[in-house]
């Protein structure tokens, strides 16, 4: 069958295991083929083709359902499910999801896009379901980055507590995004090599393949579970959680992972089903990735394996341009660290990484833990730089207000990724940290219009005694080779000739929108508010008394937002002024390119332009 | 040495065992009174007596340095580091904090209320103490119930990866503020009743009794070690973090403790003390307490064990209003679950958990899988209510957001003690939920002025198929016998003669502040502003349409509170009105009652109605 023509998972029942390695193939062809011309998640699909047409053969799809963590790795799920002829769209605007997405099929019961959920999901639904009496299975796949997240281990703990019966794939590559890290590396890693398991995997096939059917099969499958408990269940890091255990399993084989597949699902009880799999297998600049380059791509040429957007000459991104000044700053400050949530290649914290190895510490898929350990080396006259992307950076929310910023700690917080992301969707918008954040109490909230600014933050930032969160958003910009100089805190910067129209806004929209205006010759001045907060309480003052008009051109959420900050700035000093804010409403902002979701919002430039134009 | 006359933990190292023995009969007498006369936490410190004492006889404080997980058992420690005089005024207004607290002492190193933070700061001390080539031990000592939270499991994987020394005091009470809860403390259990580390323990303290100081004792020590990891080590928990582990050691006996302390002291790299305690130890009705009454307590008679504060016939708490409702409302429907982070007792679901042991879930201090969990089953149909601390909420955020909300699903969120809370302080003020709540979309957030008004919300939130938050504070309120009726989403109450001024506000002071206005014949009307998102619109566009002056009365934080979305509203619709705001500024609040904290914060009645009164 083409791959085009799925409709839905029945048809693999019939096939024969030297089939579904024809399908295996054509999979990988298919999902090569479209991801260089739309860009998307490669390697961890293609890592997990066998495995998820091997649970679309064992288990029933929709009545049992596949929660996939994260959501990114769910491709070959989607093609199995119909969703193929889609997948020129792909994480384009009204298009293909990236993730799971329950609008868009029956097969997708859960979404995500953050991870570490899929298992406490799971115990969820599998709660409802025998609360329903119902019967079916829930299955949650879930890699070896995303059980290092605390929340991952919560729900373990009470999955081993409770007799609601989850099915856990441990997804085993032995990477999250790039390399793994932590204690539990280890003990995977002696799961996986374990002489002991590859063997008792020998037995499960043995004793399902003499009994291939009914209760035969379920019989034999309770001895050989019976075995296995006896041998070596109590020795898994699972089994310590209360979770039975089963595996490794070879993730690539029809032969290994289909009886251990049926074995979970006649499973009493809660078990974790290890799998390993190779991240890219298939595709060889993906498989031979060993920084995670390949995990989320642009588009590229498949024979060459070469990407074709190139970032231009003089251009960096952000990300980088951050880092390059914590390299100058961490030469003449020895207090100066980086901490990464197992973002060193997406944070580009790599080269930082290779000339301070020492001040470098990526704490993996551990959000909350990783800005409590920045505040304890602040605690002792460090000054830690954490970079962590602004929608992920809702997961140590707690950890910044209570420890960071209750406690006043230098800690400096780069929020990377914010505003509207694009084609990550909704999951993935950086768009509410100004919201969440505003009010903390002692924390300084700043934005860079360009990249010299981003250096006098970050410098500045290394200079102050207190919490200081640095937003950037995701793309590119014009390379500085100055360094960074200090800003004054709360201080803002107005362009232009002494209108009586101004526009207040922050970012990288500074420069765009004023040289769009000096283009059209407007009479309209643009406010750079490189501080969210505090507010610079003076230029809003003179703002008030000598301008006519004010607009307020925000590109995140509007609740809580700078213009909120703002409105009760002036209502705290009796001055009324009607101000136009131009932002985010209350709502869920899907995926598409960061100039389509802009307009759709009505905050690209553009529209925000011609609005105040007509108010000349 | 009376308590009252400790200045310093200098005295300890003299003591022999029968001396500390004395000392730790005088500081458990000194605690009950004490606590008896102020109220605080009583159970937790008289566990950890013999604990504290010998870590102090054992290690050097303030060189060597103490985290004590969230800091509500650090009374010992406050006491032997000279702030016993002080413990008259403990969680009172500017007197001693409940609370590890730096500004108190140079003994505490660090600062907590939320748990779970003390391995994640205790690895960046460390780190920072490497990093800067100096000597000294960082101590950790967490519950067993600390330890369920994703944090806490987060830090173990980054501590047993790196090469930063950290002692972890594993104290296992078997208890979190109850029972506990989870798969983990089965394996806790296992370790509790290991006949083998108990022996071993033995011959730890043989070896060091044999060789009392300088290299022979360490030597002695690296033998027992090394015997330790050959035999056991490989098989805990813990090491499947890649952490060893020496225990279990009896909590109680200084032969047992101070042996095991000094070996963890002399061991390469980190490692796990397991030491067993009994909570409440050395007070009988705390001893015999299984439901955590004895946790944290109000004043009480020594000799009686008897609580003085008495709830007055007719009222009661607001959760067990919200918890009564809860009942009535499961008893009609079946789909209504209860879930809490390891609150039962103090979010009041006993009764219920008695009545529907089905649909009541604990998942341990693990609030970010508890709300995913929730989220879980309100995809599946289900309509859970989730109870948690306002300022516990802040370890959710990602989860309410990106889970509950993201997929606006029915799950009820009870957020307890909201508002200022008073003695617990800083760390427990839930005054920042709706300024982190607001930004997100589809969440309706609702605070009831009285109990009826509880039971209305609660029974809407039951018929919404949306995500509802409902805040209540701490405290207690009158009781109502009716059950919930539907309001209408969004609709605010005007209480009054129509008179040209009022007061927007919401909560209990909604009553409070017009019965004082009715009391003194003041012509000033009170919106009860029970939903805080959405706005009431049509009744915001009357008071600016019918009303001279308007006032909003919040008592929490003002940045992003109902102020500010009251005034962006009003701006959007281009209505120019100055509103005087009361409101809580932009810092933390400390402990102390909560009428001394609300005049502290301009938020009390009488400041409000006084500062109205002198303009109208």
């Amino acid at each position: 069958m083409l791959i085009k023509d799925i409709k839905n998972p029945e048809f693999l029942k019939k096939l024969s295991n030297k089939e579904l390695m024809n399908l295996s193939n054509d999979i990988r062809e298919f999902l090569i083929r479209s991801v260089s011309k739309t860009g998307g998640h490669l390697s961890s699909n293609l890592g997990v083709v066998e495995l998820t047409v091997a649970l679309h053969k064992v288990f029933d799809s929709p009545k049992d359902k596949f929660i996939f963590d994260v959501g990114h790795q769910s491709y070959v799920h989607k093609l199995l499910t119909g969703r193929a002829n889609q997948f020129s769209s792909l994480r384009q605007f009204n298009g293909l999801s990236g993730f799971q997405k329950c609008r868009e099929s029956e097969h997708d019961p859960w979404e995500a896009g953050h991870s570490s959920t899929s298992l406490s999901a799971a115990l969820g639904m599998a709660t409802a379901r025998d609360l329903n009496n119902d019967d079916y299975s829930v299955v949650a796949v879930i890699g070896d980055g995303s059980l290092t997240g605390g929340m991952a281990m919560e729900a373990l703990n009470n999955i081993g507590d409770m007799k609601h019966k989850v099915i856990i794939i441990f997804n085993d590559n032995d990477m999250s995004i790039s390399k793994n890290v932590g204690g539990m590396t280890h003990a995977f890693s002696r799961l996986r090599s374990s002489e002991k398991y590859l063997n008792l995997k020998d037995d499960v096939k043995d004793a399902l393949n003499s009994n291939p059917t009914g209760k035969l099969l379920l019989k034999g499958m309770i001895s050989v579970r019976d075995s296995i408990k006896k041998g070596i269940i109590q020795d898994t890091i699972f089994s310590e959680y209360g979770l039975d255990y089963i595996g490794p399993i070879n993730g690539h084989s029809y032969n290994d992972l289909i009886p251990a597949l049926q074995m979970a699902k006649q499973h009493h009880g809660s078990i974790v089903v290890h799998v390993i799999t190779k991240k890219g297998l298939g595709y060889e600049p993906a498989q031979n990735d060993k920084k995670g380059v390949w995990h989320g791509v642009g588009k590229f040429d498949v024979k060459t394996g070469k990407f074709i957007a190139k970032t231009p000459e003089g251009m960096k991104s952000w990300s980088e341009i951050m880092s390059d000044e914590l390299i100058h700053l961490a030469s003449e400050n020895d207090k100066i660290c980086a901490i990464t949530p197992a973002m060193l290649q997406g944070s580009k914290l790599e080269k930082f990484n290779k000339l301070y190895p020492n001040r470098t510490f990526d704490c993996g898929i551990a959000e909350q833990h990783a800005m409590t350990f920045a505040a304890g080396l602040a605690k002792e006259g460090y000054h830690p730089f954490i970079s962590v992307y602004s929608s992920f950076l809702q997961r140590c929310f707690d950890q910044i207000q209570h420890d960071v910023c209750r406690m006043n700690l230098p800690v400096i917080i780069g929020i990377d990724r914010a505003g509207i992301v694009g084609e990550d969707g909704s999951t993935h918008q950086g768009i509410y940290d100004i919201s969440f954040l505003a009010g903390i109490p002692n924390l300084i909230i700043s934005q860079p219009k360009d990249a010299k600014e981003a250096k006098d933050l970050l410098y500045t930032a290394s200079c102050t005694m207190q919490p200081f969160a640095i937003r950037y958003p995701r793309g590119i910009i014009d390379d500085c080779t100055e360094n960074g100089e200090l800003v004054p805190i709360g201080k803002w910067e107005v362009l232009g000739n002494h209108n009586k129209c101004a526009i207040i806004t922050y970012g990288q929209d500074v420069d765009r929108v004023y040289s769009k205006i000096k283009d059209n010759n407007l009479p309209i001045d643009v406010v750079n508010a490189r501080f969210i907060k505090p507010l610079d309480s003076e230029c809003l003052l003179k703002l008030a008394n000598e301008y006519d008009r004010l607009y307020i051109y925000e590109t995140d959420v509007k609740i809580g937002g700078l213009s909120s900050m703002i409105l009760s700035f002036y209502n705290e000093h009796q001055i009324c002024k009607p101000i136009k804010v131009f932002g985010i409403g209350d709502h869920f902002v899907e995926h598409g390119s960061i100039p389509e979701l802009r307009k759709q919002e009505g905050i690209d430039i553009t529209t925000v332009l011609e609005t105040i134009e007509k108010e000349l």
